[in-house]
């Protein structure tokens, strides 16, 4: 049985921890992004499918190839910051189930041909990874700051021309400036959000 | 800055974590359950939407009116665990966003008239949360089952019947037994699954 977090860490990781928008000028080292993967990768996903796929936006070139698919308010932030993560999902994730998933070997049949259901299932797995993965830059000391303000459409052609990958949000990362957060919003109670029957 | 997690909350959390299948005859408080959410709570949502809904089934009564609607393979061992939370989302989050988000009173507006785009939006955020959740229920010391195999309509029909909440996956919780594990299955590399440009 495993014990209690301490509190540094919940509030590392959820009570304290802010979605920044403004970034010290401090390099993110690749080592750092490697080991985010290597984190998120054990984050649960149904039949081990594992759809999430990330490209780091570095360089300035990348930047560049981004930039103009980022909505106004999003734009001066992303290009400041030391690295934004696209957070993408792989639409044809279940031609990988026969070596990911052993257990099943017929659990790429459960897709092949139903492009609803695969389209679902690498929306909903690669939400919960993209949510790993914050947590994931949070625990290796990172700050993050995601935004759903962009133009897919846009993105997926620059970045994903083949058609088989599918944005579905952004996350700066860096060390964040304090200077730049908004106040904190307020959030639902207890019983607005949960029950227990 | 934050400094890094320790490798003991890191394999807690993500490297050696499992997702289990059979439980110790153990209670999990309701000052627990309570606890995760005011973890889950804090999490990042676009626009601070915090679309997720959570019903935990603690009691026979309320373990009796999921059972039908549960694969045959997730059954058994979803009456054995101590809890099962159902995570759902609000189709209607987007009422709550004057209070939620008050940077911008005009966020409500982007989703009124828009269902596509507010369904959208809450199954990718309430997937963030649920996945929050698992993180949060580990950090608190227990251990997570979660499911997709169970008839979502026949849930959201015997729960939600005012069809304004969804569900979208199961998570039972408890604490495990290692003797129900399945071998732990591979993982993609970091070149499957990310670049850096």
């Amino acid at each position: 049985m495993a014990d209690r977090l301490d509190q540094t860490a919940l509030k590392q990781l959820f009570t304290e921890a802010r979605t920044h928008n403004a970034w010290q000028k401090r390099d993110v080292p690749d080592a750092l992004l490697r080991e985010i993967v290597d984190l998120v990768k054990w984050g649960p996903t149904s039949a081990n499918c594992e759809p999430a796929r990330i490209v780091f936006v570095k360089s300035a070139a990348g930047k560049a190839r981004l930039a103009p698919h980022l909505s106004a308010g999003n734009r001066d932030k992303t290009m400041a910051a030391p690295v934004c993560a696209i957070i993408a999902h792989d639409l044809e994730f279940y031609e990988h189930l026969p070596r990911l998933f052993p257990h099943n070997l017929a659990a790429k049949t459960w897709f092949n041909g139903n492009a609803a259901h695969a389209e679902r299932t690498a929306f909903r797995n690669g939400s919960l990874q993209g949510a790993y993965f914050m947590l994931a830059a949070r625990a290796v000391g990172l700050d993050c700051g995601a935004m759903s303000g962009f133009d897919n459409a846009g993105v997926d052609k620059e970045f994903f021309p083949d058609g088989k990958l599918k944005s579905n949000f952004l996350c700066n990362l860096g060390y964040g400036d304090p200077a730049g957060l908004f106040a904190r919003s307020p959030r639902l109670g207890f019983d607005e959000i949960a029950k227990i029957v």
